[in-house]
């Protein structure tokens, strides 16, 4: 997105302040607010240019709006010793997975692994974010969600009764970068069919399907199709028991009784989440298995390629290659999202960035 | 594959007691013997056809071979409450994985959640075996595995280092069939390549490319490419990540250090694979999250169809009702491997089937 790397930068403490500022004007309290503000400027660097700032208006509409609870009392209502179930209150997802990362995370200390769920949460921005909460624990990390719309009908279906439900796995490596996959279960996001469609491009026959099943590649009547699976059957199956962890077994919403937080800005989603933190010293000490995965990371990156391909990438390695990129020139913040966050700051009565 | 279903067909029982005569005929204890053949012959009736019996002389070939070891001494090697490294000490794969899931049952049931890893494996069959075990706990399964030999490259690559690694998850309904998903990471499994060559068809573009990156579609030449995986980067990252979570985390074989199972009978695989367990009464009565699991399938089973699409399926239901028929009418055995199989009691100087 060479459009996006060519705009304006900001450094992201001043960003990271400014979207602090903007929470607490709508009632979070102030270690919260500084929390999310985090966690969502940690979004950008690493390229999930639509999962980080570019939310801030949707979240204040929701907050303002009731959607989301600005002072919730996030807790555990049931648990285990390897187990647990948050009640987020309906607060931000951002502070409901930070508390079941860490509630995994000292569990899994002790026990060696722990599979914590979340209910009454909301979109929390990229899964990679909490799937990478255990590592510096020397720990491997698994995350489930339940897609915050849906968009995706059953294998042979015409109803959209299933989401892209993230799935993401982190694990650390010793001197490489952590090996983070973050993916969705369709061929192409909703936020590529977009920019097709600003473009004026047609898209790759295999994104969507309209509604008598034929390939649909006209992008601008992407509102007239689906998205499809990755693998056809496979990637539904995906989307399904991802959504049967992260939704049903948490009592949180799942197929018909996903709130798309887009539409109404009163409802309340009831968002699930799930994640899983194993203690890798449990298996083997920490130390060699980092080292292995080094040495498998650059196996795999050495290894050969098809004619023309320049560089052969591990998951993760291009968003952290990026990271480092953007820490040193700043976040690209193209014109239309700066007057977005100037219009949030108008709205809630504080200066613009 | 109707050619299977037209093949005459044989009751479990008698099948059973047969694979478990070969077994102890090459030196397995009689109680292993009979485990391996009912797990064998229990793969069959779901339609796992390439992963059932008709492994028979490969695994009999291994053992007699040296390759596997038939008095294991299967044992946990390091563990805390929710967490378990079992070292399998070479024995067939389906002893190493039974007691693995039944660790890991054990285990949830005191601490809520269990992971447990497996190394010194072998082949144990299709995933859903073991993720279907904890079922009956009123458990969820999740099963990683280490593929036995290295079909797919990184993605942009053109090194096999990597297998068809499965993830299978299991959850459990309460009048409905269980939800079971088994899947590889490759848009078609090798099986399929190889009927396509025997039909003399060609195979869709998608599901193989050759050296040089472009589609293969001569089935006859599955040798000169590689299996593409589903949703292209996602796919291949799947692998890696289930193969770092069941290889790398047990010392076991990943990548480069992978064995094919079929070229050498002598050749111990160190075959990875894992197992988790999530009790679900930690997060909600397990009688209410069956009875949501059962509204879901049905929610589903019910929704609109594109036009032609006779019925939806969720995932694991077609292998459910295969086995309901395979167990009223008999497994099928076509002639081939009818011939197979007694060839292998002719080897090993046991009575045919």
């Amino acid at each position: 997105m060479a459009d996006t790397e060519d705009a304006p930068r900001i450094a992201a403490e001043p960003l990271r302040a400014f979207v602090a500022r903007v929470f607490e004007s709508v009632g979070l309290p102030a270690a919260d607010a500084a929390a999310v503000a985090g966690l969502m400027v940690e979004a950008d660097p690493r390229g999930s240019d639509t999962h980080g700032v570019i939310r801030l208006p949707l979240y204040v509409r929701r907050i303002r709006g009731g959607g989301v609870n600005p002072r919730p009392n996030i807790r555990i209502v049931s648990e285990k010793p390897a187990a647990a179930l948050v009640d987020g209150d309906n607060g931000m997802g951002h502070l409901v997975m930070r508390f079941a990362a860490r509630t995994a995370i000292e569990k899994a200390r002790t026990a060696g692994a722990a599979w914590v769920g979340a209910r009454m949460s909301n979109h929390a921005g990229p899964g990679w974010l909490y799937a990478m909460m255990p590592l510096a624990h020397d720990m491997i990390a698994l995350y489930f969600a339940v897609g915050s719309a849906n968009h995706l009908p059953p294998w042979g279906g015409r109803e959209e009764l299933l989401g892209t439900n993230p799935v993401a796995i982190a694990v650390p490596a010793m001197e490489e970068a952590p090996v983070v996959l973050d993916m969705a279960p369709t061929v192409a996001a909703f936020g590529k069919v977009r920019l097709k469609a600003q473009r004026n491009e047609p898209m790759p026959v295999g994104w969507m399907i309209d509604h008598d099943g034929k390939p649909l590649t006209d992008a601008k009547r992407a509102d007239e199709g689906y998205l499809l699976p990755i693998g056809e059957y496979k990637g539904y199956g995906l989307s399904m028991m991802t959504g049967l962890l992260a939704g049903v077994l948490n009592r949180a919403a799942f197929g018909r009784d996903v709130v798309s937080m887009v539409q109404d800005a009163a409802a309340v989603t009831n968002t699930g989440q799930a994640i899983v933190a194993i203690s890798i010293d449990t298996f083997v000490p920490a130390d060699v298995f980092k080292r292995s995965v080094d040495a498998v990371v650059r196996d795999i990156r050495g290894s050969e390629r098809l004619p023309g391909v320049e560089r052969i990438f591990v998951p993760g390695e291009q968003s952290a290659l990026k990271a480092r990129q953007r820490t040193t020139r700043g976040i690209p913040l193209p014109k239309p999202l700066r007057d977005s966050l100037d219009g949030v700051a108008r709205d809630v009565g504080i200066a613009p960035l």
